[in-house]
């Protein structure tokens, strides 16, 4: 039996038309920024994806960075200082990525005020949102759609709300989880600011972008030659970007994804409900591409190696805050210490097959009886 | 005639061995940080790298980073805040990488003071540097070798110096164009810290690192999941670290290499200052890979883009600063304004060929004769 790969939201395989395109890009090796032909050829094609990318998410303006963490750093840190004068709060969820909450402490040590909205059962409540808006907000900061949990997040509302009462606070979202998967732009979530992955979406891990609604001149967080007019300095990462590139032309074309993505998600939410002892951690509204569990009385880790053994790749938490010992997501959505022990990540990609899904469905089915049979 | 590239201190094309190796690489596809097989196979791909980078510059810690750039950005803003307790002042030189002096800006912006030491004719004068030394220091941060002009500075005479005033001071070096090309450690340079680049030494654009004496818990610049030890984070760029890995293992062993590299850099020397109209800048201790010289009455632009177009590839100042109408490390190393405004920097790599060498300065007189005609 090959490898069945279900942790698609800690990153993905490459798909053949991106590795054709890394393939093809290797030999493109001028310096982006060098005025000779080698630098203008791999400079047009850093463009091109760039403007891929703004016509794909309705932005004005595109800053490469080296990840997605990269970008919600530069949207975090440079947008709440840029915007300092118009507020001195700032309003995000207790269940963003570590490379939002992260940010968030940073900014609190710098004087920044943080408001950090619940996401119980996956779900922001709007009356605790209005409550937060009692002192001008430079920066709101909410993910499209939570890594951990699936919850997709009502950002469209919450910046409408926001920006009626402070039409100059900065509305940001983290969508590396939608991005490719979910169809959205900047415009449709009220969104300033989003942030995005390559290797989320079967391209090059070492590339992520800060898409702009409009240009804002924003203060870098890495200083030096000026890369990406003035936001982002480093030399170019050529290769990941034009595989970016091959995976938006790719998978944007393919109007099918979402709804086989759909169907999948469904017929494992069938599949595991039936499984005895796995309880499912569903949110309102949930995105197709993952799903949580919890098995009570076994350990994620257990449970997690005995798959890996398998051949099957799921995970606990996220990848990302691996080192903590329960998950702060889950725990936001109000999950009692022996759902987060035993909580188990499901993540899909457009590679997954049903025959996946039910020989994962099986094997879990089995490890249950045989984790429980030996204790 | 097939192209001849002479712009190695802005990049590097890839060498077989590593286009292999990331060809290799580009199935690992796991989050390092995932707590299954293919998570574990990715980070033992890096810790390979790792260890490897650190045995070859004598580190007790290495950190990767997205670039150069990003590894310098660490080492100073990081660097000084966390040494602050040991002194305000920073000392530097004038001709520093943009990213080195542009965190020099920033951290002035802080309050830090930053003195900035001349380096005329690739000279940093020792007097100068005690005078420097009349207030606590708490970071030095002089580069191994100068991307524009080649010259070669005294890091470890530097660093003897201020530790002997200030055994507290951190000595960082960017080490990018010395990498791979100079052999040193980072005992043997005094130094705490070191960065380097991948894609300067025929790996790819995207992978930075740097290389610490000691381990050293530096606050990251880029804050979130905790990779690197807390001191860099997003999701480590597997294919580009196994890239670097792939051009240290080709590059250490390739012992004649440096000698090679002299040869090729005697005879550019030799040639050029037999063609008429050229003055070259060099300093009094020079790396065979970096060459500058001026062609009075000529803009850099107009021979750049005649060469260019004949398929050979110098520049004017560095990649990095292109923008800049003139180079200020040029104005620093002293050259008059028609000296600045006909520079040109020829750098090599192992790559390249006596005959290459030849062509170029072949060509070079032929287009100062064509130009010159012309005007």
């Amino acid at each position: 039996m090959p490898n069945i790969y279900l942790d698609n939201a800690a990153t993905t395989p490459l798909i053949p038309e991106v590795e054709e395109r890394i393939r093809e890009a290797l030999s493109l090796y001028g310096n982006p920024s060098s005025l000779h032909t080698l630098g203008f050829e791999a400079e047009k094609v850093i463009s091109r994806v760039r403007e891929s990318l703004a016509r794909l998410l309705g932005a004005g303006q595109v800053v490469f960075t080296a990840s997605g963490s990269e970008a919600n750093n530069l949207a975090l840190l440079s947008g709440a200082e840029k915007n300092r004068r118009a507020g001195n709060r700032i309003i995000t969820t207790n269940s963003e990525h570590p490379s939002v909450l992260e940010c968030c402490r940073e900014l609190e040590r710098r004087g920044f005020e943080v408001v950090y909205l619940s996401t119980r059962e996956g779900r922001i409540d709007m009356d605790e949102l209005e409550a937060s808006l009692d002192a001008p907000v430079c920066l709101v900061s909410v993910m499209h759609t939570n890594n951990e949990t699936g919850a997709i997040y009502p950002v469209a509302e919450i910046s409408k709300r926001v920006k009626k009462r402070y039409p100059r606070a900065l509305i940001h979202s983290d969508c590396v989880q939608a991005f490719l998967k979910d169809s959205f732009t900047l415009s449709g979530l009220g969104a300033d600011m989003v942030s995005v992955s390559a290797h989320k979406v079967h391209a090059l891990k070492g590339v992520g972008a800060l898409a702009l609604l409009k240009p804002i001149p924003l203060a870098p967080v890495i200083f030096g030659g000026g890369q990406e007019k003035g936001m982002r300095s480093g030399t170019e990462n050529t290769v990941g970007i034009a595989s970016l590139g091959a995976s938006i032309e790719s998978l944007a074309k393919d109007r099918e994804r979402t709804q086989r993505l759909s169907a999948l998600s469904d017929r494992l939410v069938t599949l595991l409900s039936e499984v005895d002892g796995v309880t499912l951690n569903l949110p309102e509204r949930k995105s197709p591409t993952v799903t949580n569990l919890s098995v009570k009385g076994i350990r994620s880790e257990t449970l997690l190696h005995s798959l890996s053994a398998r051949g099957i790749f799921v995970s606990s938490g996220s990848a990302c805050s691996s080192k903590a010992k329960t998950s702060s997501v889950l725990e936001a959505f109000g999950l009692d210490k022996s759902g987060l022990e035993g909580a188990v990540r499901v993540s899909l990609s457009g590679l997954n097959t049903e025959e996946e899904i039910e020989a994962f469905a099986t094997a879990l089915k089995e490890e249950i009886q045989r984790l429980k049979g030996n204790r």
